[in-house]
């Protein structure tokens, strides 16, 4: 972060010394940084349809971001003792060494059960407009209870049983005392409230974030031209705002159906006709790292992956040359894990009132 | 360390400062800084039976240890391709989060199987004289390439698979070349060397090293008396030099047979009847955090699993009091897992060349 800063303060300074030779007509044609017009309007257009990440993302009300509250959540997503088997954890299908998602179709969860859905990343998680493919939770803290007590993924039979363990462990009870007011904090709406603390840190700014923020030269000439394509194509339609996605809900086959069509989508949630084969449309940062793709997890190449999506969503056949050129723009997306996050947290023994871990 | 330094530093400082004062036959009975003849003892008998842990794990001639390899290895350990299933990783069940170990009765490999035994932390795990219970494999290159094929654990269906999926990730073949020589560096002989010079670096100093290294104040005089009774009821005679054990075997049972007479130790390995019930002698090093306990991890009490091995190994009832004593010295040996290990390495992509997990 303070490499781009430092590089963006360059370029502002460099600006500044060479600015004053520069007034030309001749300038607003090719500026010092070799920029031409179309660049221009390129990104004139980018900043008008995305937003940079925010360094910090905003925290509702009732669950304000502290720094110990950051730390203690981070202990719990790595702690495994939240799953009845003792080995799963939030980073077991969400693993921060693979950019918060597990790279497989549909994740494994208690006894390799598996799930209908390919598990998203947790990575900028909170800039969504819901949680879950089907948005069937408002926000990171409801999401956290899910997971917890699905008998396909962690498998606690119930919140009691979660509570149970962390209360049975000094170093827990001491900080949820910290963290949180109350006559009994540790409870399993806290659990969450920590877990979500810790969710709202895992923002990745990319080179794509410093080009919205006014670096032309954070992209190279080839990201661009993908950009470029990625806005006229109108792929724009659905993904776009701070997440590139993850604004609004959208039907998976607009044009053409998808392959498989076993999985209604939000219809599930709603029984509305309207809403069979809806999905919330994914994020795309960090995408080319968090194969495999959509909700049913079947498609692995992101080429492929782009290719249906002109042809699903926009009624277009992209050629390859188009497709290739959208992914090397989909790739400037990959961003920055914050250090933090990645290092693992030492987890607070278990005393001998914990309850043991079953299959 | 450095703060262990300085704190040692600091020691000697105060000492010649106020050596000169102290040089008296008062002195010689109760030091400066508190020290009793029958601590003085304690320590001279403990740098005797022990040794403190090394800053660098020493390295076989054949696989020396260097900071890419180390690097390289770190990956290699987190990296869930390793597994059939692409979701266990080395740290599934030797997780540093937990002190190298995953805290459960016995591990739960590829589609939740169990395996016969309690995995053995990882932490230190070099300073033994050989590995696995029945001591198997002399080191941890041999150790490191079990558990990828073995069809209960991470299932590789053979060491090909795993160079292919290696050798389909470009970063991963960048890495091998620059870390081994030879025409095909991307071996599976190199993924274990690489492997083995990570876990080199996992060595866990604790207080109870300070305290062999010559700092008295090192361990509280809880810790020094609960130590003394260590050594005065034999437990040294198994649990001694750098691992306080690792470094024999010993049959568990020898004076009174262990509740669970399945496991036949190593005789599964020499078919000799001497070795029915044989195990290595495993390090205490971070004992209270890796329960449960023994080669079954059938015990999950620190308490239980000291009275079990007087009872059993020495034929000493040892009393409530005693156990206390003990567990209190064991805790001193908990050591600081080194920072850079804990830090999550951020993986390289798979390929679309790169083979598929499979359950």
């Amino acid at each position: 972060m303070k490499k781009r800063l430092t590089i963006y303060g360059a370029t502002i300074a460099v600006f500044i010394i060479f600015g004053a030779f520069l007034i030309t007509p001749a300038y607003a044609q090719n500026s010092g940084n070799g920029m031409k017009p179309d660049d221009q309007k390129i990104q004139k257009q980018a900043q008008a349809i995305f937003k940079p990440l925010p360094q910090i993302m905003p925290a509702p009300e009732a669950n304000p971001t502290t720094a110990e509250k950051v730390q203690l959540g981070k202990k719990l997503y790595y702690d495994p003792r939240l799953s009845l088997s003792g080995v799963i954890s939030c980073n077991t299908c969400h693993n921060l060494a693979t950019y918060g998602s597990d790279n497989v179709e549909t994740s494994l969860g208690h006894n390799f059960q598996t799930g209908g859905r390919n598990a998203p990343t947790v990575l900028n998680a909170g800039t969504h407009l819901a949680q879950f493919w089907d948005g069937r939770e408002p926000d990171l803290e409801a999401q956290a209870k899910g997971p917890v007590l699905n008998p396909l993924e962690m498998a606690m039979p119930d919140s009691e049983l979660v509570i149970q363990r962390l209360n049975s462990i000094p170093e827990y009870r001491e900080e949820f005392a910290v963290v949180f007011e109350g006559n009994e904090p540790v409870n399993y709406d806290n659990v969450a409230n920590a877990i979500a603390a810790f969710e709202r840190t895992l923002v990745t700014p990319s080179r794509f974030d410093d080009y919205l923020n006014g670096n032309a030269d954070a992209l190279t000439p080839e990201e661009k031209e993908g950009l470029g394509l990625f806005m006229s194509k109108d792929c724009t339609t659905c993904h776009n705002g701070v997440g590139v996605g993850g604004s609004m809900y959208q039907k998976f086959g607009v044009v053409k159906p998808y392959k498989n069509q076993e999985d209604l989508g939000r219809y599930t949630i709603t029984n509305k006709e309207a809403d069979k084969y809806v999905f919330k449309v994914p994020s795309l940062r960090n995408i080319t790292r968090t194969y495999p793709y959509f909700h049913d997890g079947q498609v692995w190449d992101i080429k492929e992956t782009v290719y249906i999506m002109g042809e699903s969503q926009l009624g277009t056949q992209l050629s390859d040359e188009e497709v290739s050129k959208i992914v090397i723009f989909l790739d400037s997306m990959t961003g920055e894990i914050p250090q933090d996050a990645l290092k693992l947290p030492v987890l607070p023994p278990s005393t001998t009132e914990t309850s043991k871990p079953k299959i």
